[in-house]
């Protein structure tokens, strides 16, 4: 049983996706999320905690960044850092293939409290993760911190234009330009 | 048993970090906490929807924010109508007396991942009460939303600074000053 199983994780968050839309959060089990990907109940515990977290991708995202900040050329500023997650999560998370899953998760989300609940916990999560891959670069606490809540702003109205089914934008693209949006706005009040 | 009970919901409050405390979140009941603070569990119910929500306040923060951020004098601009709200909340909630209950409440708030994570909902709950403030003045949505971010890393840096039993500031300098270096900080980023 404890064999790995090639996209488990993607497989058993699109079957959720679907169990959650077809007949509600709260009447879906794990057990049928996992017949419904064609895995069994230890396999979605291997991957995921709670049946709640299984929308969110468990550690992928919170990788992700830290990756993409770790990967941005020497001289990059801390927001050019960020950036340079938010085009790493565009190549390797939110493809264009996912675009239509995007949009039906953020309603599924959208409809339940406890899907918020998590979805807050996850956003203030992945801000630690921009802090921690920051001032592993040497960016100072607080200019850190501002890049984070920046960084996580300019991604979550991205998200929102690019799970929109009428986009056709590549995630990246969007989010660097929604990043300078928010850094031209942030110069004009600070 | 419906009549009107002066300080209820503080009392609550109080009751309620006593018992999760000595016996932990998990072990603890709203008839409890009701019974600790005198009161009954339908008064509990007037004030929280849940066992959750009795050491956030109910919307006693977010209605705070939106009456500070109403009251800013005319010519304010959105990052000083922000500091007005945290003003606000330091002379009506985060008053002196209540530092040393704001220190354990964020102890048990940390060990806890359900109250964790409720405090992650309200954390994004406020800042769309900021946002919401700002837009009545008039402020686009973009920088409403730039102002109300980097006004919560404030807030927050700020109620851990205050929350500290080694201070003795009061809340609304400690943010003001806060928002200051923010400010500062996002200009040299942006």
């Amino acid at each position: 049983m404890a064999r790995w199983e090639p996209n488990a994780s993607e497989r058993l968050a699109v079957a959720a996706l679907e169990l959650f839309a077809e007949r509600g959060y709260e009447n879906t089990t794990v057990v049928e999320i996992a017949e419904r990907a064609g895995l069994t109940k230890s396999t979605f515990f291997r991957h995921f905690p709670d049946k709640r977290e299984v929308l969110f991708g468990g550690d992928t995202m919170s990788n992700l960044v830290d990756k993409g900040i770790a990967a941005a050329p020497d001289g990059a500023t801390p927001l050019e850092a960020v950036a340079h997650a938010l085009d790493t999560i565009g190549r390797e998370a939110f493809r264009a293939d996912r675009r239509e899953f995007g949009a039906r998760r953020r309603a599924v989300i959208a409809a339940n409290p406890e899907l918020r609940e998590r979805e807050a916990l996850k956003g203030l999560r992945l801000i630690d993760s921009m802090i921690e891959a920051l001032t592993r670069r040497g960016v100072p606490a607080l200019a850190a911190s501002v890049a984070a809540e920046l960084g996580a702003l300019a991604w979550s109205i991205a998200y929102e234009r690019w799970s929109d089914p009428a986009n056709h934008e590549e995630f990246g693209d969007l989010a660097s330009r929604t990043l300078d949006e928010v850094r031209a706005t942030t110069a004009s009040l600070a």
